[in-house]
């Protein structure tokens, strides 16, 4: 069943209710050891059930899984990251974005079930691309914003600018991921919101 | 045997040949089914050989293969980084990167042994860890060098600065490595550099 297929209220809230369970099992006990029998008994659903919703079986499970998780990115981020109106604003985001990832150590759920996907598959490329669509629209806005506002340069490429404060950001989770160190990440969101600053002043 | 035991020269040269071997198997087939038998096969060395330089089994013989692979990332950058001397110097430099990376398309050696190997590891850790630092010094050095030109401002620190640069790469390699788009890495490395160059025009 394609995610955008019709489903009733109720056929709704219980595919949404096998994907939660499916997300919490597999942050708690690992990808790779959760079966379709464990997500049935956390959800408590009937196999006939699962096949209902999920008739491809656990990989199609996985990606909705995954999506779920890259959601779960964004809304983390919220509400500071859909309203970088003022320099207060962004600093605000700056700071839940650092403390989410610190208080998450070295653990992802999303680059885990994307590794397990294979992440060159069709359906994990899509799950990244429109996550990290959706998370420059969302900078983008904010640097727009500030142009309007004279705070930040007219000069400036927003889209560009936002696309490279993002690759910052991924950069510095995939660091923590890969040593522990939080210090890249900080560094790419400091400086990156830094010199949208000096562009005002240049401006 | 441990990296830091003294070899012959006969004995560094065929444990090098080995790890470059092994290095070659796995880009052409993969890590998951790449045997020690492949590698021997593949490099004409005994069984009793593969022992000798790596005792502990295929995962230290990875592990060494994970460090050649980290120091080829450095080395394809090479003379660029080393010598980031001037804004024509980065610009080259820049280009060295994006070129690399739009050549190798979506596998990432590295990224497949570091996954492979489990990227919490110690050893793993340490491999990445150790190319980051040489990686962001080499940075910070041409940082230092246009400071000292008065091309890059003097209020700037470099390390920091060296740090949300690198970090900007890494996000841009993951983010091609999930999407097959390259505009992430060109908008960190050029937002980036021409970051430090405004650094100095306001000095």
């Amino acid at each position: 069943m394609s995610p955008t297929t019709k489903l009733t209220p109720k056929g709704a809230a219980t595919r949404q209710r096998i994907i939660e369970g499916a997300a919490a099992e597999i942050r708690e006990r690992g990808v790779a050891v959760t079966t379709l029998d464990d997500v049935r008994a956390r959800t408590g659903t009937s196999k006939s059930q699962l096949f209902h919703y999920f008739p491809d079986g656990k990989d199609r499970l996985l990606l909705a899984v995954a999506r779920y998780e890259a959601d779960q990115v964004l809304a983390v981020q919220q509400p500071q990251l859909g309203g970088l109106t003022s320099w207060a604003a962004w600093r605000r985001w700056r700071d839940t974005v650092v403390s989410h990832y610190r208080g998450r150590g070295q653990h992802c759920p999303l680059n885990v079930l994307i590794s397990q996907l294979g992440r060159v598959t069709p359906g994990a490329q899509a799950v990244v691309s429109e996550m990290l669509r959706r998370w420059q629209d969302e900078i983008a806005a904010g640097v727009r914003h500030l142009q309007g506002t004279g705070e930040i340069g007219p000069q400036l490429d927003a889209e560009r600018g936002a696309a490279a404060l993002l690759a910052g950001i991924q950069g510095g989770v995939v660091v923590m991921l890969s040593t522990g160190r939080i210090d890249h990440l900080e560094a790419a969101l400091d400086v990156g919101i830094e010199n949208l600053k000096a562009s005002g002043n240049r401006a």
